[in-house]
């Protein structure tokens, strides 16, 4: 498109790209759920990545065949959830279980909260239990996550209006990459890929994110079982006290030479908190 | 608390502080409608705010007393709607309507969206018309929005993990700056003091925020009646669109030196995109 740019007193039109936002609306079993905005691409995952975090997905099995549009250009999987893309803008989710679940106390369909962060903790363990063990990695091991992960942002290098989830193998190998006007979307994604091939939990891994990391990215992780988050950014008082609880290594401000660990330092080899 | 710090190879252990986020429950006339994840903090603000947004509070008026309890240190204030702190991660919203109108559209309740953008931006327009004229400004004043706005973000400093939406006159003076660990949060508490002190529509004023603008930024701005949205970061292709319907003028990437306009440049001097 085209756009009026200011730079050094002058003014210059020109041309620009911007990054894709667009509605998605997701449905469970024919029934509207919720609309998501969303970078259009990977609209399946981000269905399932979102529902499985949500819990209205909670098994997979090799019984039922998942369907996928012509429009995803993607193989037909053998999983237990059915997704069927609706045109480009609406996800259509079948669980397996003959009633869906429709989310209690999610962010899609919650409108009732408790006394405070606490009871939000309470809910998720109710669904979620402490991560395992998982892996150990040396502090070296860590920056070139998200190094790794800007190498590949090719939507975020035309734009510079995109967030991105990276998941690596503990050794440092990057497995998934997802790019997403919504950190949360991003990271659905990815989860999303995983569960689409029955990875989940993803007990080995690391999950990098290129923003910050607030209580929704640290419940998707522990979802998903993934055992070490890395963020860019700044966590949230309620993402630490969460990654305290489950067990989650929690790592913050991520640069080239330097970052914090702020739960979990027993997976970073040398970190300690006292 | 307590972190763990890498750095130039070496370890330690530090304190640290961190952005605060809790759950912050929303009521209209006593009826749960959602849960925000919010820094505490001008939670009567945030709640005005976000109904003003979404229309379930549509005019104010001088009839009714609004009732802010012990918690808030703020004083009483006559307008329509009355809102009760409930402790304090709870606020409860009576809108001066006898029936309160609920958000259908909203992604308060929304669960169904059209095919596309182009009807999420009509159902928009169902509620708002296009922005007036509004002030006309140079290049030059709007770099300092960012750096003001920065000088001001106490909490920022400290956490480096918070948002900021700063309101600012046609000349540049800070009317109004909240932070919040989500970005849409601030805008909702800007908003939310200007409908408290009944200045809306925002007509002759400039929004600027720490992030991106995507959609939700853009109509929150829209529904404030502000002509001006400046961003510290990137836009994306319906906030856009959206801005060149209603009439909003769009400037991202906002730097010391350099910036770029994306729509509406008529109320920027100079600016032109073709």
């Amino acid at each position: 498109m085209r756009i009026g740019r200011y730079e050094g007193g002058e003014w210059r039109a020109t041309g620009d790209e911007i990054a894709a936002e667009e509605p998605l609306q997701l449905l469970l079993d024919g029934e509207p759920l919720s609309v998501i905005m969303r970078t259009p691409g990977n609209d399946i995952e981000l269905a399932i990545g979102l529902l499985h975090a949500e819990r209205a997905i909670t098994s997979l099995d090799d019984d039922a065949a998942m369907r996928i549009s012509a429009e995803t250009h993607e193989t037909e999987e053998k999983i237990a959830v059915r997704a069927d893309l609706i045109e480009s803008n609406a996800v259509d989710v079948h669980p397996r279980e003959t009633a869906a679940r429709r989310p209690r106390r999610s962010f899609l369909s919650s409108s009732a909260c408790g006394v405070c962060g606490a009871t939000t903790m309470d809910d998720l363990a109710h669904d979620h239990a402490a991560l395992r063990a998982g892996p150990t990695v040396g502090a070296k091991a860590l920056p070139p996550l998200s190094d790794r992960m800007r190498e590949q942002q090719r939507l975020f290098e035309r734009t510079g209006g995109l967030h991105a989830a990276g998941l690596s193998s503990a050794s440092g190998e990057l497995i998934t990459l997802r790019e997403d006007i919504g950190r949360h979307n991003a990271v659905d994604k990815v989860v999303g890929r995983a569960v689409l091939d029955r990875a989940v939990p993803i007990a080995n891994a690391m999950l990098a994110v290129s923003g910050r990391a607030g209580y929704e990215v640290v419940q998707k992780a522990i979802a998903a079982g993934i055992p070490i988050l890395v963020a860019v950014g700044a966590p949230s008082t309620l993402a630490v006290a969460t990654a305290v609880r489950f067990g989650l290594t929690l790592v913050g401000f991520m640069r080239a030479d330097r970052f914090n660990v702020y739960s979990g330092p027993e997976r970073v080899r040398g970190a300690r908190l006292d």
